[in-house]
């Protein structure tokens, strides 16, 4: 499918240009993504995050502290319709002193015409 | 919008029903859902596993073994497009020892009129 294609080749765009910003401790490429009813889980919540204004103050909270030197995004991979695609893949990030091992669901969704993410989860691989 | 809540209400319908066969050992709820090109994450496998073989071969291994005696699936929500939508719960899971806190992601979508899922991502709250 052609249009899967090129929906994939944006949203990765999209995704890869937020995850730089991410490790070098600026979220505003996530939060420039996210839309008013945003859905959040990642492995330090109790519960999930509802609404773009959550999201906002947990990220203020860890703005300027994440430090990635390198990263890589293992086999990102795309599903998707007209206006709604999941983008899945695994992620390791690299510090001075660990590898973090991770598995990342990102929702997309066309907003005027804008690839927006309504949904993510985050997860770390094997934890158990 | 109403679509949104009509689809809300079949999807969690589905998901209701399969999770209840799975908590009495049955994976033929959620294989049935499954579409060829499912993908899915746990906290138990080293990467993204890719297509419905690798997921029937998985939960051949578990079928009969997993016995949940109660559960709460908290706050189902459900965001829609006409084709695609996701669906995100925590799930307390209780057995005779203990209980299991869930972060749930499932991704459906509508494949010759009917809901199916096409990726699943099933994380432990706080297991850090």
């Amino acid at each position: 499918m052609n249009y899967e294609k090129s929906i994939a080749t944006k949203i990765i765009a999209l995704e890869t240009a937020a995850l730089k910003k991410w490790n070098n401790g600026n979220p505003s490429g996530y939060l420039d993504l996210y839309t008013p009813d945003f859905t959040y889980f990642d492995p330090f919540q109790e519960k999930r995050l509802d609404g773009f204004d959550k999201i906002e103050a947990l990220y203020e909270e860890v703005s300027g502290k994440v430090r990635v030197d390198n990263y890589e995004m293992i086999d990102p991979r795309v599903q998707a319709t007209g206006e709604m695609a999941v983008l899945t893949y695994n992620l390791l990030s690299y510090t001075e002193e660990t590898v973090y091992k991770w598995n990342c669901t990102e929702v997309y969704k066309l907003v005027a015409n804008e690839w927006k993410i309504i949904h993510n989860h985050w997860s770390l691989i094997k934890p158990v």
